[in-house]
């Protein structure tokens, strides 16, 4: 029979009511002929309760008593969900990380998944089970030790099993019915879209549109899984929510998808900087070993053998950037006249795979910044995106000027 | 370094607070030298609120995911325990049961221990690991399925894990200070005893006084494990709390040590039963499948080749009882005229290794009941322990009396 991968997030299993209604949208999947592998996420709220729990015991905390700890909220949510499905008569069992395998690294608490063997569910599937229900987010290291993916790891879990057993399509229910051309919070302009390709999901999921982790869109594309994003809160038809799939199934895009933008950013300015050869790996090598993550980089045209180099990077690593400097700058590894932090910063993008082949965007959105006496502070661009660092005050006037611009309320393709 | 097994129930683990009062406690007995197993309950109400998710998905609930599901309690604990061990930088790591592996029958929710592998922890302790912190109540199965051993359970982990690694003791942390001589809140001449000999703790286990499980008694008088029962809450020397040994280690008991009560009781009789070889079993064998737990048995004298059968059961099995008994006549199996079922009963037992060597305890016994004008409705002894059936209103006064007729209240051996 063919596999289908459905994954619930926190909201969609946060009581027994709403793990009834997501074990409902279960069986019409198996009354329609899947056998189903379903990944389901904590409770919400119990997540976060065991975190506290674990940051209560101690500032400094071993990560591998953490993921021991935390990963216990969807094991909780896996054998309700299986008892649910029993209960409505449908042949379901579950399985913990450990219990599939889902071989991990040993990377704590930020785990990335290395192998899942087939053969216990796939013996489980032969023998009449139509559902097995597996704990999200977690796995075993080589050492036996409880792994987990890092927050919102279960839609990461849902794609690597929808690669694995070669599933027909990979359905991730959450509390929004699709994926939309930008935040509707911003503009009731705002409108879902029937389909995205995956390069520019990942692209949105990167830029902050929250829908799915940026981890789980870059395995579905290497992988070539279809992904579904829908709600668990509506009546759903097979062409509900919004498809995530490969380019070639796009029959007509658009040059722009969608506006994403991310609030809390920051720039930082190291002013005066020696322009030489690995300049460039002095600084950044040192950021990224203190965890700061760096986004945009420019560097100005060098002007007497020195240069500014700017980045940017969420707005609180700030601190953590400036130690770094200050520590590369006391080794003697970088010099630099001055570190200005910009704090009030958001960063504003537009993605469309039909950049690629139309000129131009850029232009059109510098125009209408422009109209609007948006001020851009720093460009970066990629093959089927374009983001500018404004002012944080006026990024709300921003994503409604360029959704606009780019005619995102018209019809979908 | 000699092993010392710490157990702690849910109250001593109810919070973070909890967690590390008992902590210090463990790390006390680290600093004496001891390199020490301590098995964690849940935090005290989340294995009631696990029970209630399950049993509110279904009546009949598959118990392979019950125990799936309430097992993630004590894996909460466990995390934070050796967390809060390793902030006081104390070397310590936590196991769940499947990684030790604490291996199990697959009777879920009643699982029974067969196993318990030395080799992990042994060379963790060796490579200067001083805390095992395992999670208590739970095991795995053959099928690699988990396994709990049902409510309580956590008592006889402990228990086994000090028979396993020949612990010097194992030290039960509980919210009472010990073992008294009857149930406090019935006398306040109540008195706790130091010592007290391992089979009187399974007599008093069994008749209800709930400070260990059955079970977990019966695994320390097999391996010979040395108990101690003691208080989270207070400041305990070396000798605190009692020490539940081999009576050997008890120089000079009374005859007598405690007066225990069961409060549900039921007494069921079936009246005119055919006198025949094999009616015992006709009538205990279905009573034993439907799962009722008989505990007293008494056969009249027959009289014309028919008697009246008459046993005791938990009020709450009563209907079990009546179903299985009415359903046995119907297959033809026994026969008798009628099933009285009394619902107002207790038992009351007095308990004590001396009464081997001293005769007329029961005598005592009943003239203390009848002083006070109690009747006796069914009587069973034990070479350690005499019970009666009385009327439910008359237990406390039973136990006071009784407590008073064998000088209980006087000082300790």
């Amino acid at each position: 029979m063919p596999i289908l991968v459905m994954k619930f997030g926190g909201t969609s299993v946060a009581d027994l009511d709403r793990i009834r209604n997501a074990a409902e949208k279960v069986r019409a999947e198996v009354e329609r002929g899947y056998d189903v592998i379903v990944i389901v996420s904590a409770m919400s709220g119990k997540t976060n309760e065991l975190v506290g729990y674990v940051e209560g015991t101690s500032p400094l905390f071993d990560a591998r008593e953490y993921d021991a700890v935390v990963s216990s909220g969807e094991n909780v949510t896996a054998g309700l969900m299986s008892l649910t499905l029993q209960e409505m008569g449908i042949p379901a069992r579950s399985w913990q990380g450990w219990q599939v395998p889902v071989k991990t690294t040993s990377a704590h608490s930020a785990a990335r998944i290395e192998d899942i063997p087939r053969d216990h569910i796939d013996q489980k599937f032969a023998e009449g089970m139509r559902v097995a229900v597996v704990a999200g987010f977690q796995g075993i290291s080589d050492e036996g030790r409880i792994t987990t993916l890092g927050r919102g790891g279960s839609d990461t879990t849902a794609v690597a099993f929808a690669a694995a057993f070669a599933a027909e399509r990979c359905d991730i229910y959450t509390d929004v019915n699709g994926v939309y051309t930008t935040d509707p919070r911003i503009t009731s302009k705002a409108r879902k879209l029937d389909k995205i390709a995956l390069e520019e999901m990942l692209e949105l999921a990167s830029l902050g549109a929250k829908v799915l982790q940026t981890r789980s869109v870059e395995l579905a594309m290497r992988y070539k899984v279809r992904l579904r994003v829908l709600s668990s809160f509506e009546q759903n038809t097979e062409t509900s929510g919004t498809l995530v799939c490969d380019e070639e199934e796009i029959m007509e895009s658009k040059v722009v998808s969608g506006v994403a933008h991310s609030r809390d950013e920051a720039k930082m300015t190291l002013v005066s900087v020696a322009d030489r050869p690995g300049i460039a790996a002095a600084i950044f090598g040192p950021l990224s070993e203190s965890g700061v993550n760096v986004d945009m980089i420019v560097q100005n045209i060098s002007d007497d053998g020195r240069t500014d180099m700017t980045f940017s990077c969420p707005v609180d690593q700030v601190l953590r950037a400036e130690r770094a400097m200050t520590e590369a700058k006391e080794r003697g590894e970088i010099n630099f006249h001055e570190l200005i932090a910009d704090t009030e910063v958001c960063k504003v993008s537009v993605v469309g795979i039909g950049m690629r082949s139309h000129a131009g965007v850029a232009a059109q959105m510098f125009k209408a910044l422009r109209d609007e006496n948006i001020n851009i502070k720093v460009i970066t661009t990629s093959e089927i995106k374009i983001s500018v660092l404004i002012d944080r005050k006026y990024m709300e006037l921003a994503v409604q000027a360029l959704h606009d611009a780019f005619d995102l309320q018209g019809n979908d393709s």
